[in-house]
């Protein structure tokens, strides 16, 4: 899922500083010179060290090098690359974003759902889960939209935001799927339903990183995967 | 933004299916065996030929050749991705789905607007504008989800939508942007206002391909744009 820009951006770099969503086969493609650092809890949770990683970009900037800041994902999609950007800003460090293939996407191809379809959806949400408790997010009107929703790091408040959302009128039989890993060596795909998919994401002992989606579009998948598992077979050939 | 998937994928082909917002740098990639062959109307409009191009992918498989079917953004998120997957599967076609950098988030990214922000907004909802008139899309209840909406193939609708827009609450004043070719030599950054945006279009003459951001999230752009014009220059140097 790697883009030739970020391609380009490990090849140059000086330090790569990477989260924990980064395989190991795209960090093999950092130039011979660059130097790798881990930064960000591993887990998929937020990390309480963000200024720090904002700290460590600007002293890395500032000593001269020139820094990849590398996360899984799109780094501006719920991946705190406007937050980080910012930071450099206020410091004065030039930079530039590279967008990646976010994560709630990519989970939905892995899994053999296509995120829009005519005839079932001409919207898509991709949402937060975690912090529901806090701020943000009105699950009630997002489930009155009608529209089909990503969620990303919802693992924790999962029942919680299944209940807002039945409460704002999606019916408990609203199809889901669990995908955990996407793309991933270990990816596991689990399908359910709005009123059963927090108890099987316990069930099945399922944990970050993973993305939830909920909504019709989710049925598409038993109409496709046939042909997705055929080609498996032949690529594997 | 073409993916190492994707670019193996252009390696590998017979012949190679693109649409018009494929860049022809990116066609430049295919293999020399490659036959490149178009299809889909210029524009960004919704394709009357939707069926003879899932016919002819499906005539390229059966005459034994490996098609790439190359589309700009990615091919599941308003690209027709799952209705060509559905007709190839139907079809007996076995295939594979290659996930891409949707439009509408990188021209976010390319507009120096950050999807997401903490403090800003916790959801995004990718919605199509075409064809507003007949099906879809409640207009009204997604504006009251309060969260930052990416429009796209929405030029025609755009006064229409952002009417239905205000009537469902989001204020008048409310942040947009209009991203004519993200990432594409002829880009061009138009900024607006919720009830201005459709009459800026016109004014400014823009067309497809565009993508139409609206929210507060837009306000973030006049934070980075100074530190990514800096990181443009050094680029340049």
């Amino acid at each position: 899922m790697l883009t030739l820009d970020a391609l380009a951006g490990l090849s140059q770099a000086d330090v790569v500083v990477h989260d924990a969503l980064v395989d190991r086969r795209v960090l093999a493609l950092a130039g011979p010179q660059a130097r790798l650092e881990f930064a960000g809890k591993r887990g998929g949770r937020p990390s309480a060290e963000q200024d720090d990683i904002s700290n460590r970009l600007i002293e890395l900037a500032r000593a001269g090098k020139r820094v990849l800041r590398l996360k899984g994902g799109d780094p501006c999609v719920f991946g705190r690359g406007g937050e980080e950007a910012l930071a450099l800003k206020a410091a004065g460090v030039p930079f530039r974003i590279i967008p990646g293939v976010t994560a709630g996407l990519a989970g939905l191809t892995a899994a053999a759902i296509p995120a829009t379809l005519r005839g079932i959806n001409r919207a898509i949400i991709l949402a937060a889960g975690y912090g529901a408790d806090q701020d943000g997010v009105d699950w009630g009107a997002l489930a009155r939209t009608g529209q089909p929703i990503v969620l990303y790091m919802a693992m924790r408040n999962l029942a919680k935001i299944a209940d807002e959302l039945m409460r704002g009128g999606l019916p408990p039989t609203t199809p889901a799927a669990i995908v955990v890993s996407a793309t991933m060596v270990d990816e596991r795909i689990v399908l359910s339903t709005l009123d059963r998919v927090a108890a099987d994401a316990q069930a099945h002992q399922l944990g970050a990183p993973s993305i939830i989606v909920i909504g019709n579009i989710v049925s598409v998948r038993e109409r496709l995967i046939d042909a997705v598992h055929m080609a498996e077979s032949e690529a594997a050939r």
